[in-house]
């Protein structure tokens, strides 16, 4: 290896190893740290934060980045030092472009907006919310003037976390999507309602933790690389590829979430343990972006998850453990149960088939925002008119509306459309895996997983952030994200479940 | 405040958070880790190490801390102020005296050594872990000549971990303690051994867990600043003054010595949570010395948590807890058992009138070697007629003898001795503590010990390491360390116990 590659690895292998501290930093505090420490933890994150910062963006990084990018130039496209070389350079693009100034007072607004925000959302007041979200979104517009033109504003939003990915893109991937899963809602809408109220029965919490980790443990989670604990929102955090953790959460009216919870942070988690080992401690490690990370773990939670095979091999198993809830309760209609459809006002507990139309609406907001077209002030009207368009349903409150998120007070602009497009790829790549192991369904029948692992492993997991979303979705799949898969898989679900 | 000191102190503050990232590190590391992340784990422990270190020895702070050594020239010597800067020229003075190339050297010895000490344990071959020793010896003897010529080698050794301390004076206080100690050991000696065996049977772990947690809570430990784990080898540790843990084990073959192992380390922890608020994040926050913390962790552990009070307060539930293992036992009984003295080979065994003991043979040795009086080679046999000298038992092997320790493998000398000061000073806080609330054991055999910590609180724990153990001592008690005391309740406690 080059001397100077050998040399910008160290650099970064320092940078991993900060931002992995930070990381743990992170996972305690949502899972064992005890609540006085709230103060100390954050000077800590701080400063962890600023220093990695730091570390990251010397000039030493940014001249060996520009002296080895000559160096490897008109090397193979695809090696992986020259694909280092490539998401070192966003990233240090990304990170050097932003004056500190400006990092600065995004961090000092951003940590009032989250204020504003947790006071708005318990009074159900958007107008306390309303200033913090106009500075939000002018340090958003600012934000863009520090990188390049691009086609589109948000362009720049997007490319934070979905690298490469173009406005324009999105936009007509959702317009070809709404239609459609229009139609179908009014199809299901005009079916009776399907029975889940086996659902919403008491569940003992420790019964339902077990049952999930050997669900994780089936589709081959390793847990002498990674761990699940409780925390009140779950979620995916690693330190190493080799420590990976998910948490799950307990929800006394819906029980049973625990389950799809563990299912879709293991998700997450299977994706980073499958990162090459020669990517430890650098930036080559972890996932391709947002939306891909979504792909595998809505994979998991839904199209095996809810699947009727998979529950065709846990349910008599379940019913053992829970005969008072579901021993008279057939699989069929467990089956559709846990699939129920219903228009609801919780982006965060909506359904597979109503899910994309939280995220459509969030996009149109953000564009329109960050192009000035609509005003902060406007929002919870829009809000409500377009919830009553697109499902239906309105929102009593602020707090059920247009509060609901966290993102925004975070500064986060860019981020929501990523989970739609998770969506749609994993029905991309199910597409190509039914294709490629005919007997899938079967497998799963008998509690089998492995195939399902191996074939993500190879084709996904093991490239880590080698390539850009879009381009790994062409390599596996032949084509671009798009909405086709995603549409057929929705039909032919709720076709069955309904009988449309 | 000074801009200087201002400055200084926002320096401080950096490291401060690194070495609580890096004390995190090595919680989770011992407690929820998973154990494919060693390797990673290493790598991340190294890296803030280093960065940590760089950062507190970079000439700014050299540089602010010369300027304001003279403004604070003559300013009164017992202000928050001064002892910042006593206490950080100490601790800066030992990180940069030490060339980098041989703190190198010694990460690359004593991780070898450990590894030999691992494996000469388990074969209980010591001639595998002599080579390192002798290695080990020898850093130690040149570390001494990175600094100033003390009165005897050894100091500089000790000064690490008993700041001030002198080789002359633990010496001419052991000296004046072991006849002492044998004497009472051999009038043990004479009388019937006390029954323990109902420690010695099935016991609960979950049962043991929360009495231990029950014990905590009443001593004063702030579940809203801290928390207990499990771990192989009990610790305490903190990120903050407001964030302490302790964690505690569960042995089969003694199931109440969880109890003792929790007393112990909330002693510890209750220590460092009571810092002064004002000293977050800079070097004074923490304990005066390792003795001194001992003194707390041993007073919890056996002053009060082995004393006859205390479990005439707790002795009611326990049986309760427990009606099939004790509930046939009487509280002297009970009592007497837990305080069994018995001549052992390992030290973290021993009980209390024998440990000390242990502690002597091993700086004995240490002084020895550091002299060169003592060759590494002669270390067992030495060991073993020592053992048959002082506590009239010899190790059948080496893993039982001079093996059992893991201190030497890590490169530390100076350091046992502070375990055997920690009980003196523990009995000497005692005798003031108990002539200025004379209704202690009152409070205790009510469950009460807010009186005791409040004391603790006001002489010891707020003061963090503004003084030296010598002059803490001095202050609280009149007195430097002393033996005079502990042999006072060593001889009173034994004596009823075993009727001397």
């Amino acid at each position: 290896m080059s001397e100077k590659l050998e040399q910008l690895k160290t650099l970064l292998a320092e940078v991993a190893d900060l931002e992995h501290a930070q990381a743990l930093l992170g996972w305690d505090q949502q899972t064992y740290m005890p609540q006085g420490a709230n103060e100390s933890r954050g000077n800590q994150l701080a400063t962890l934060g600023k220093i990695s910062h730091q570390k990251f963006t010397a000039d030493e990084i940014g001249k060996l980045l520009g002296d080895l990018e000559k160096e490897y130039e008109g090397a193979d496209p695809d090696s992986d030092d020259l694909r280092l070389l490539k998401v070192t350079r966003h990233n240090y693009d990304q990170a050097t472009r932003v004056p500190s100034d400006f990092v600065a007072e995004f961090a000092v607004v951003t940590s009032k907006a989250f204020e504003g925000w947790m006071e708005a959302r318990e009074k159900s007041d958007f107008s306390i919310f309303q200033p913090h979200l106009e500075k939000v979104v002018e340090l958003n517009q600012r934000y863009v003037t520090f990188f390049p033109p691009a086609d589109h504003p948000y362009d720049v939003l997007l490319d934070q976390f979905e690298r490469g990915m173009k406005t324009a893109e999105v936009k007509a991937i959702f317009e070809a999507l709404r239609p459609q899963q229009v139609e179908l809602l009014k199809a299901i809408a005009e079916k009776p309602p399907v029975d889940d109220s086996f659902l919403h029965v008491e569940y003992d919490e420790q019964k339902m933790w077990d049952f999930s980790e050997v669900i994780a443990t089936k589709f081959g989670y390793d847990w002498e690389r990674g761990r699940q604990d409780k925390s009140a929102h779950p979620f995916t955090t690693n330190f190493s590829i080799n420590d990976v953790r998910i948490t799950t959460r307990f929800e006394e009216d819906n029980p049973t979430v625990m389950l799809f919870s563990t299912m879709h942070e293991a998700g997450h988690g299977l994706y980073e343990l499958g990162s090459k080992q020669a990517y430890e401690r650098t930036p080559l490690a972890g996932g391709a972006s947002l939306a891909v990370h979504e792909s595998q773990s809505r994979m998991w939670e839904n199209l095996v998850g809810r699947s009727l095979p998979f529950w065709e091999y846990f349910y008599p198993e379940f019913q053992k453990l829970f005969p008072e809830q579901v021993g008279k309760v057939d699989l069929e209609t467990f089956y559709k149960g846990i699939n129920k459809v219903e228009p609801s006002l919780i982006r965060v507990n909506a359904d597979e088939a109503t899910y994309n139309m939280h995220i459509m609406l969030r996009l149109e907001l953000e564009i329109g925002m960050v192009e000035g077209a609509i005003k902060v002030k406007d929002l919870p009207e829009i809000w409500n008119a377009k919830m009553d368009d697109y499902l239906g349903v309105v929102p009593p409150n602020d707090a059920k509306g247009v509060l609901q998120d966290v993102h925004w007070s975070g500064g986060m602009m860019g981020y929501f459309s990523t989970y739609a497009l998770g969506n749609l790829i994993s029905a991309q790549l199910w597409e190509k895996i039914n294709a490629d192991i005919p007997d899938l369904s079967d497998q799963f029948r008998k509690g089998e997983f492995s195939a399902l692992l191996d074939w993500l492993r190879k084709k996904i997991h093991v490239h880590g952030t080698k390539y850009e979303p879009q381009e790994l979705v062409q390599r596996v799949t032949g084509s671009k994200i798009e909405s086709a898969a995603y549409v057929r898989y929705l039909n032919q679900k709720y076709s069955e479940i309904y009988g449309l």
